[in-house]
């Protein structure tokens, strides 16, 4: 179940983007887990890829076909990551992006592939391939939800975003999609996430864009710290709804449209940890007072990531000696624990280094019994902050991932 | 329940160093909660504590102390950190050392200070202080097994090592206790282990020994991540023995003490794993091949911490995907995955980044089935190794971390 609101809004369709879905049975009967996107000659389109050294096979693709210029598709199958899989593997995504320019006659590198699911294993070419005739076949402007069905794996919700923005006159749209709900602690993406608006913005704006988007969205959300193998995030600004082309951050319309795909982004980044893999709860650890940003987010993560802090916040136990233990062992150079002052929500629960003086273990159980819970820092060093997004750790994410291959 | 033996084995008692215990009512009844030791005149010891910025009190002191020479008593007590509570706590500490230095007739800066437990709440003084004398009327050569019991947390069974070793003609006792069972990545040290031997080793020699094997036994296990507050080894050598002092590593029977301490030392701290809170297996992480040791120290981690990786080894998956991501994402500069071997213990499951061709997974299931397992990786960058150990990651982790304080 996932925490909080994840309905899906109203999608609204991006002029210049059509996309398609099938059933190809990669690994899993009677659901759709081919996912194909269609942008309009002149898209500019930018991405953003895992750090993983072990970068699966279609993110390689990815990365080689971006440098050759802008893709006019994307194709996107679940269940199988196509990681760890060789030589084979990256004949396997090449193929898929040459059968694809051939059916939609385009070059191959003009395709983006990706894949999702169990790594390790190769994927089931001659069913991944029938389908794309079936998906291509059903390309349209209104299939926002399909695409965001199609690209689930231990997800238990369709993810989506979208909004529409006025600029001189012209109405725009911006609509995103995402996925994930483990292996979740991503390094420049996320798992996956899909992001366009047909309003005109140059290729270097798009790309920059999602660089700085992805360091407060995708960037600042953990499930487990597993970063995965496979993490990818796609910009496209279609400019099919008109206007002239935005190419710099100084044209006042910039600003606008900065603003709405943070929005869009942080809405899909953080749908991913409402959705987390056993998630009860949707943790936000808010780092401020930091000599530098790096290291608000170095103790925020440590904060996220420590076990013992995620299955006291499951249980609802304001155990706050473990955010404390955290907080100090999160590598921070001669940190002054004296100059420590933590929150959870309004409730102080430690002033100066020590267990706050008016704190109750009443005021402290009754913030963690909510299901949206603030763990707000102080370090006292600076001005600089941070924010992390995260969830608990439950039974069922013990179960999840123990079961998740059977 | 612990994984593989973890029987106490006979527990040599070792000259010049006697026990004492009592039933302090810390935090729980009925138990034995409070240890002290005594150590002979002349003893020289040595300590390593955690790197946590927030470390105790009782670390603080017991740092300070041994800076002003050696102790004769140490005193420890379970149920409670006395961490994360300002000022009082430190107050506390120090009337601890004050009242069992008026009771033993020392100076309070010859006591050492321990306390493990809950984070953040103040000790019970007046019981705390009331059963000092009790345990000092206890002292006794022979109670080795005793200590160990009494500093226990979740610790599901007593932790001890014993060895005996002859040094020109004299028979010379090596004796030691840990505890910790969550909580546990130490840096520097572990909760808490006490080593002893009646052996004469030089005040230079001890504090050596200790630092450098707590770097391949205390400081090379993990169960969850997180680097406790209260983390303490300590090491005294009595030369209750008889012989004389070894000042030097070039002294031949430096070799044989050093040996049996590391042995002891790397029981102690697998002990502590063995017995990792909800912890099924015993899991060995051996990274070879690396460009310096740091490198696989890396590597080792990221796979132990991995919280995909240690619930496909509670499953028993062999879902080797999770070690290659794990793998990529430690931050290993420049790594070329296609020089990367991966072996569960005999069955190589990765050859040169990819899937090994004579892989099945009967056989990289059979080796999961396992309760000892070790995952061994060969990086292909060089000659140097290091190795961790740790356990998997159960339903019962969860339960007992989301239970122990009610």
């Amino acid at each position: 179940m996932a925490v909080g609101d994840v309905s899906m809004p109203q999608m609204h369709a991006v002029k210049g983007v059509k996309i398609g879905s099938a059933e190809a049975y990669v690994r899993y009967q009677n659901r759709r887990d081919l996912v194909v996107f269609e942008f309009a000659e002149g898209t500019n389109v930018a991405g953003v890829f895992t750090q993983n050294a072990f970068c699966a096979a279609p993110v390689r693709v990815c990365k080689k076909h971006l440098e050759m210029g802008n893709p006019r598709y994307l194709i996107i199958n679940t269940g199988n990551a196509n990681a760890g899989t060789g030589t084979l593997g990256m004949d396997n995504a090449k193929a898929t992006c040459f059968k694809l320019a051939e059916l939609a006659q385009v070059k191959p590198s003009e395709i983006l592939p990706f894949s999702t699911g169990v790594i390790g294993e190769q994927l089931p070419m001659k069913r991944l391939l029938s389908g794309l005739q079936p998906a291509l076949d059903s390309l349209s402007e209104n299939a926002w939800l399909d695409a965001a069905t199609g690209i689930m794996t231990t997800d238990t919700t369709p993810k989506g975003a979208s909004e529409q923005f006025m600029l001189d006159g012209i109405t725009y749209s911006m609509t995103g999609i995402s996925k994930g709900a483990g292996m979740i602690r991503p390094n420049m993406a996320t798992m996956l996430g899909y992001v366009a608006t047909d309003a005109p913005i140059s290729q270097e704006l798009v790309q920059q864009l999602l660089s700085e988007t992805a360091n407060v969205s995708f960037n600042r959300i953990t499930i487990d710290g597993d970063t995965s193998t496979n993490d990818s995030c796609i910009f496209a600004a279609t400019g099919q709804a008109g206007g002239a082309e935005i190419t710099s951050k100084d044209d006042e319309r910039y600003a606008v449209v900065a603003e709405v795909f943070t929005r869009v982004m942080k809405r899909l980044a953080q749908l991913i940890v409402r959705d987390g893999e056993g998630a009860t709860k949707f943790i936000t650890v808010a780092v401020e007072g930091g000599a530098n940003t790096q290291e608000c987010c170095d103790v925020a993560y440590s904060i996220a990531h420590s076990p013992l802090v995620k299955t006291a916040l499951f249980a609802s136990d304001p155990n706050w000696g473990r955010i404390l233990a955290a907080i100090g062992y999160a590598g921070v150079p001669e940190l002054d624990v004296e100059n420590i002052q933590v929150w959870l929500g309004d409730v102080q629960i430690c002033k100066d280094g020590g267990a706050a003086a008016d704190y109750t273990e009443a005021a402290g159980a009754a913030e963690m019994q909510k299901t949206e819970i603030t763990i707000r820092v102080d370090l006292g060093r600076g001005s600089e902050k941070d924010t992390v997004y995260t969830c608990d750790l439950s039974y069922d994410y013990v179960k999840i991932n123990a079961d998740y291959r059977s």
